[in-house]
């Protein structure tokens, strides 16, 4: 008989993963919230439980996937959490993206009633999660990690194991710094060139396989230059994962001038009433500093 | 017999490009200050002018590649400049990095001497300078521009016509702009990852085929671990090319805080005494920055 997997968190990104874990053979047990999403995953086989608490007795691997660490904090912590009753050999893959010392602060609650965790935090988007080809960067123990191998399997293509517990979280954020950054770059880029009255997009192009070729230039500006912002990574949430980037250096004593503007930059778009919208969405905010500047004038 | 090309500006970019002038069968005048450049080149075939004027009297196409406007404009309109006497049916293909403004204003002082100008900034280094694989970046009339192409094409691999004069050179401003505010959330995005004690080289592998994923990821961070700071784009010119992302910016009523916060960062590098190592040396300015947070600590 397979192995039942745990889920809590069948968002934008979990319900993908979550499928993937069911494709891959195993039985999949949930909490849900929402009624619609209830009814399509029990009938697709899942076993939909009350609360966390009910989750582990059932599974002894749960992966979440919340959108903060508050979120988890009361799945693990809360009265009908996980961590609220014995759960003996229990292993959390938490797959959110919440600070590094977050993700630690967890160990000991869950060891105190026999379980382990480590964090796997994913990048990829809605279209990896779905399509099952997620990079993941986990941190852990090694055996932790060689036990929630198969269920990673299942939900990703590159599982990369990076260190101890919060290695992975570490890494996420790095990820997150170097895109916001690079968005900010990239904004600056387009008004320049607008302003001279050169087409941006052609600028786009031409600078595509130079030295200033990047993700973020290849999809992010066109997602702005399209207008195309809806559906996409949302502002809000780079605005919490700049924040947990910003909150690692102060620990760490570290200089963080470009990611402190970056998330200066993201909360005034966020403020500005445009946080559901993709990111990319920054190029929106400029314009608005820019004024008049932002149409083709020199 | 072959049009003679005129070129003023043999360094490290521009001896790799006057060659490949020379390779495409053009004849070539060059004025030249170092005696060892001047007698390689004259081994190669070239003819050595005094100065400027001389130069004009030589060749109706003069390629300038120099360090900045000041020098430019010595070259056009000093006492022996190419401005200094007729120069009719001239035309001056500037592959230097300058303001479009500054491209501008030389256009009246060559059209009283019966001369045109091109801006055609360049990208791709001393290496794509060398091989003739250049990215050239090129504002003007059209008709200059297809009477330049024969050389440019000497020169460069992918010509692009962005607009009028001075375009070539927004274009240019913007790609060094995110290469420079890339690069600092590339050494931020090292430091933080560092400090939780995993290690950059791996951060680097894993992120370099998601949405992080550049250039200067690539490149400049594996130049900065690697401690390859020698011979590459020096600070120094990245320094004064931010500044003139600035200028434009100003001059155009833009809000540029990553632009400015990454010419900051450029000019606290160099006035640290590394302006001569390569702008991926940006990297031990943090190290510094984050004194003992630099190594490996939580």
């Amino acid at each position: 008989m397979p192995e039942t997997i745990g889920f809590i968190g069948l968002g934008v990104m979990g319900g993908g993963m979550a499928r993937n874990v069911l494709k891959a053979g195993f039985e999949l047990a949930a909490v849900v919230r929402r009624a619609d999403t209830a009814g399509a995953f029990r009938a697709a086989g899942a076993t939909i439980c009350e609360h966390p608490r009910a989750l582990a007795g059932l599974a002894k691997i749960v992966v979440t996937c919340l959108p903060d660490a508050s979120a988890l904090r009361s799945v693990v912590e809360g009265p009908d959490g996980l961590a609220a009753g014995p759960w003996t050999d229990g292993l959390l893959i938490d797959c959110s993206t919440i600070a590094p010392a977050e993700a630690r602060d967890l160990a000991p609650v869950l060891a105190a009633v026999g379980a382990r965790i480590v964090d796997a935090p994913v990048s990829g988007g809605a279209k990896g999660a779905a399509e099952g080809t997620l990079t993941i960067m986990t941190g852990g123990e090694s055996a932790d990690i060689e036990r929630a191998r198969p269920v990673l399997e299942a939900m990703g293509r590159h599982i990369h194991h990076l260190g101890p517990l919060g290695s992975g979280q570490a890494v996420k954020a790095a990820n997150q710094l170097m895109v916001a950054v690079n968005l900010m770059g990239v904004c600056e880029a387009i008004a320049l060139v607008r302003a001279a009255g050169v087409d941006p997009r052609q600028m786009r192009e031409v600078l595509s396989s130079g030295a200033a070729r990047s993700g973020v230039l290849e999809a992010h500006a066109l997602r702005y230059l399209d207008g195309a912002l809806e559906g996409g990574f949302r502002a809000e949430l780079m605005n919490k994962d700049l924040g947990i980037a910003c909150s690692v250096g102060r620990h760490s004593g570290l200089a963080q001038p470009a990611t402190t503007l970056a998330q200066q930059m993201m909360q005034a778009l966020c403020a500005d009433g445009m946080g559901g919208l993709d990111s990319a969405a920054l190029g929106l905010l400029y314009d608005r500093l820019n004024g008049a500047a932002a149409g083709a004038r020199r």
